[in-house]
C-alpha cells in the first residue's frame, strides 16, 4: 500500500473519529503514513489524506527525498508548534482546521500545553480532541509491503540462531554470546537490535527478562537467546532456549511443556480468533501441566515497526465485555511466546513471530524448536 | 552522593514546590533516586526522601537487589496506577499524600488520566501538581561517583577514536566504520551505545545528523564520526573530523576555523558563565571567518544517565529577560560542539565533552583535535 493510500485511510479513520485532522506526532506513526524516519517531525493528515510534515534544519534534504508527495515545513520552533500554528492560520494559510484529532498516549501533558497555546484563544476551545491510537490501530494490520519487509527481518534472525551455536560455550559469557549475536547481525545488515539481546544462562534463564550480562554460561544448564533486528525499519522477535550439557528429567519435562504449549498457541491463530483464546491455548497447556502458575507474562504482541505493538495476546480480563474482545485479523504479524520460569532454578521460553491468514498462520521464524543440548 | 541523599534532596525541591510527594515515572530520574535499572517503574519520594518503588514481576528480584533501602512494591496494573491508589489509600496504608508533583514533559495525556481515574473522586480535585521537571534539573549537576563513571566512559571513548584510524579507508563503508567501532566499545565493556553512531564522510560530511550508511569513503574528503558509549549507565559524548587525501585551502581554512571556535568555547566555559556566553564564544569566531550562517544548531548540551540533558548552550533568544539567565554550575557536564555544514560541499564539527569547575573545565575527552590527513 502506498504511503498516500494509508494518508487516505487515516483521514477516514479521523472523519469517523468527528475530526477534520490529525496531528501525528509519533514517529514510527509518522514513518508509516509518510516514509520520513527523521527523529524530529510533527505530521498533519487532513481529509483525502493531504498531509503536511513539520520538521527542523537538519533534515531538509532528507525530509523532501523521504516524504514524497507531502509538503515539507522546516520550523525554527517545535514540530508540533509549527504544525498548530500552521493549523490555526489564517488568510492565505487557512487550513481550515477546526478540530484536530491527537493520541494522548503519545502526547505529553507539556507538549498538549504547548499546542494549546500555539493556536489562539478564540478557536482553542475544542481544537484539540483525544481520538486514541488510531494510526497505531491502524498499523496493526500489515500491507503487502509490510509483510515482505517482515519475512526478510525475520529470516536474517532465523540464520542468527542458527549460526550462533559455536558461541554458546561454559565459561564464556553472556555478553560476549550476545556480542557475537549482534555483530553477525549487522553484518548481514541489520540496522539495528529491536531491542536488548537476552541472553539468559543457568540460574538467570528464570528471569523473564535476563538481558546478557557478565556472568559465565555454565557446565549445565539453559541459555534463553531472546533476540530482534531491525531491517528496512522493521522489527524481528524471536526466542529459542538451547540447553548445555545433560539434563535433568525435570528440565527436560518443562522444555516439552513450553513447547506444547508454544505450538498449542501457534495453533490457534487464525483471522477471527479473540485474542485471549490464543493466550488460553497456550496456558491451558501449561495449567494441565502444573506449570501454569510460573507462566507470569501474556502469551504475545504484535510486532512491526515497533518491537511492541497491538494487538496484545492476553488473559481475558475478569468482567469484560464479549463485545469488548478483540479478534485477530489477517495481516496482523504477532508473537506466540509462553514461558516457564522458577525462580531460583532455571527457565524456558520460546517464541516465534507469526503472520495471521484467514486459514490459520504462516510462522515467519521457522528456526527448529526441537530440544538442542550442545 | 548516596541515593537516599539523592531523594532527600528531591523532597526538599518537592516541598519548595509545594506538594508532600514526588511521583518520578521518567526511567533516568528513577535510575537516579534509588538505582532501580527495570524498564517499567514509578517511584513516590515523600518527606525526607522516604521512598516506594512499584514495577512489575519481571523485575522482582532486580528491584529489591537494585533500590535497597527502598520499598518495593510489585504491581500487576501500570505502576503509576498502582503508586497513585496506594498514595491515595486509606487505614493502615493511608501514605498522607494530598498533593503529588509530577513532570509534565514526562506524562503523558492518557498518563495522567490513569493516574487521576486511580484515586477517588473526592481527592483527586489537586492532587496532581505540574511542578516541571525538578529532578531533571537535579541531575544536571554532577556528584563525584558521577563525575567519576563520566570520566571513564568518556576515556572510553577516547580509546576508541584513537584505534580506529585503521578502519577509515577510501573504498570502505561508513556503517563498516561504525560497526568497528561500535564491536571494539562492547568488548571494551561498554554497555550500548548512547546514540545512533555517525560517520558522515565526503559531501554527507555536510549532515549535521548524517549516520552511518552504506555510501563509501572518498579518496578526498572529510570524515565526521560522532559517538558515545554507555558505561555504568552514563553517556560519553564525542566529535572527531579527519580528512582522507590532501585537503583544499578552502577545508583547511573551515577546519581551523571550527577548531578556534571550539576552543574559544571551552575557554569560555566556567562556573558562573551564562551559558548563552559560551554559545556566543564559539559563534563569534564563526561569525568573524564569515561561517556563522553554517552554523546552525546550539553548541552543546548536558550529558549524564541521558545523550541529551540540561543544560542547553544556545543563542540568547531575542527578547529573554537576563534574570531568567541560566548560568553553569560546577559539577555541570556539557559538551561543546560547533560544526559548519556546507551544503553540497562538506562539513566539520569538533566536540569534547567537559566537567565545569569553579576556575574553568576539565576536558573529559582530551584525544587530539590536530588536523588529520589520513
Amino acid at each position: 500500500m502506498s504511503f498516500s493510500a494509508r494518508r487516505k485511510r487515516a483521514a477516514v479513520a479521523a472523519r469517523a473519529a468527528g475530526v477534520d485532522a490529525l496531528l501525528v506526532t509519533h514517529l514510527p506513526d509518522v514513518r508509516w503514513l509518510c516514509g520520513f524516519t527523521g527523529s524530529n517531525a510533527a505530521l498533519v493528515v487532513r481529509g483525502g489524506g493531504a498531509a503536511r510534515l513539520f520538521t527542523d534544519g537538519r533534515y531538509t534534504a532528507q525530509a523532501k527525498a523521504e516524504a514524497a508527495g507531502v509538503r515539507v515545513v522546516i520550523a525554527a520552533k517545535a514540530a508540533a508548534v509549527a504544525a498548530c500554528e500552521w493549523m490555526a492560520g489564517e488568510g492565505k494559510t487557512r487550513s481550515g482546521v477546526r478540530r484536530c484529532g491527537f493520541d494522548a498516549s503519545q502526547t505529553t501533558v507539556a507538549g498538549l500545553e504547548a499546542m494549546r497555546g500555539a493556536v489562539p484563544a478564540k478557536v482553542r476551545r475544542g481544537m484539540f480532541v483525544s481520538v486514541g491510537a488510531l494510526i497505531a490501530k491502524l498499523r496493526e494490520v500489515k500491507d503487502s509491503d509490510e509483510i515482505q519487509k517482515m519475512r526478510a527481518a525475520a529470516a536474517l534472525g532465523c540464520g542468527l540462531f542458527e549460526g550462533i551455536f559455536d558461541h554458546i560455550l561454559p565459561g564464556g559469557t553472556e555478553a560476549e554470546v550476545a556480542l557475537a549475536l549482534e555483530y553477525k547481525a549487522r553484518v548481514a545488515g541489520a540496522e539495528a537490535m529491536s531491542f536488548e539481546t537476552i541472553v539468559a544462562s543457568g540460574v538467570r534463564s528464570s528471569l523473564p527478562h535476563g538481558r546478557a550480562t557478565r556472568a559465565k554460561l555454565p557446565r549445565r544448564g539453559f541459555v534463553t537467546l531472546d533476540f530482534g533486528v531491525v531491517l528496512d525499519g522493521y522489527c524481528s522477535d524471536m526466542t529459542r532456549t538451547v540447553h548445555l550439557g545433560r539434563a535433568s528429567a525435570e528440565e527436560r519435562r518443562v522444555y516439552e511443556a513450553v513447547l506444547e504449549a508454544q505450538e498449542a498457541g501457534v495453533a490457534a491463530v487464525r483471522e477471527g480468533v479473540v485474542t485471549s483464546d490464543v493466550d488460553e491455548a497456550a496456558r491451558g497447556v501449561l495449567r494441565r501441566a502444573g506449570l501454569d502458575k510460573w507462566f507470569t507474562h501474556s502469551t504475545g504482541h504484535g510486532v512491526g515497526l515497533e518491537i511492541h505493538e497491538g494487538p496484545r495476546l492476553a488473559r481475558k480480563q475478569p468482567g469484560a465485555r464479549k463485545a469488548a474482545a478483540e479478534t485477530l485479523k489477517a495481516g496482523m504479524v504477532v508473537t506466540i511466546e509462553p514461558g516457564v520460569y522458577m525462580p531460583g532454578k532455571f527457565g524456558v521460553r520460546i517464541e516465534d513471530t507469526v503472520l495471521v491468514t484467514k486459514a490459520g498462520c504462516e510462522i515467519l521464524t521457522p528456526s527448529t524448536k526441537a530440544w538442542i543440548e550442545l
